[in-house]
């Protein structure tokens, strides 16, 4: 995972709204028409759409119509890079603290001699 | 995990950026002055600053004076919030894809009889 990433920029912006995580949040329980996705939030449907517009280009849901209704539908695979980025910082950060470890060991030993 | 949390959309706002995540990176190795943090990013230092900024309001580093020197440090556990609420949705997605395989399975059952 590069760190300059455009996806995960993207994904990183997605989530960085509470309604856009609120409307993850209802869609993990089940797809849903847009409709159903707005009342919730109290905003008017043209804003509503701009933050479904976002979560889908950041690939976060997918839209399909049926009929005259829009529904979306969460891909729950595309939250992966963001989970992966975190853990790699974390793998960085625990080899720090192994080094730092094993040098106060080593330390300890010398002064132990 | 409030779906509302600010501190929430602050630090996945704080990743969103590609300068941010590599600041972050190079620091979960170690501290690190902010004109080292600079130089790799070929940015002007006012511009680093206000990355730094946002990274510090997020609660993502720390920063302290020593000397005219100003040091950055990595709060490694500023990133559990977002990764809890990672967690959660993947929690309630597969309690769906659970409550699913329930279904199909009483149904099987149901055209057996």
């Amino acid at each position: 995972m590069s760190k300059h990433d455009p996806d995960l920029s993207r994904l990183f912006h997605a989530l960085a709204d509470p309604t856009r995580r609120a409307i993850l949040t209802r869609l993990a329980r089940e797809p849903a028409p847009v409709t159903e996705l707005a009342a919730p939030t109290g905003l008017r449907l043209p804003t509503v759409m701009r933050h479904l517009s976002v979560l889908e280009e950041a690939g976060l849901i997918s839209t399909a119509k049926a009929g005259r209704t829009r529904v979306c539908a969460l891909v729950p695979e595309a939250l992966a890079p963001a989970r992966s980025w975190m853990d790699e910082q974390r793998a960085i950060w625990e080899a720090r603290l192994d080094r730092l470890d094993a040098f106060v060991t080593s330390m300890m030993k010398e002064t132990e001699k």
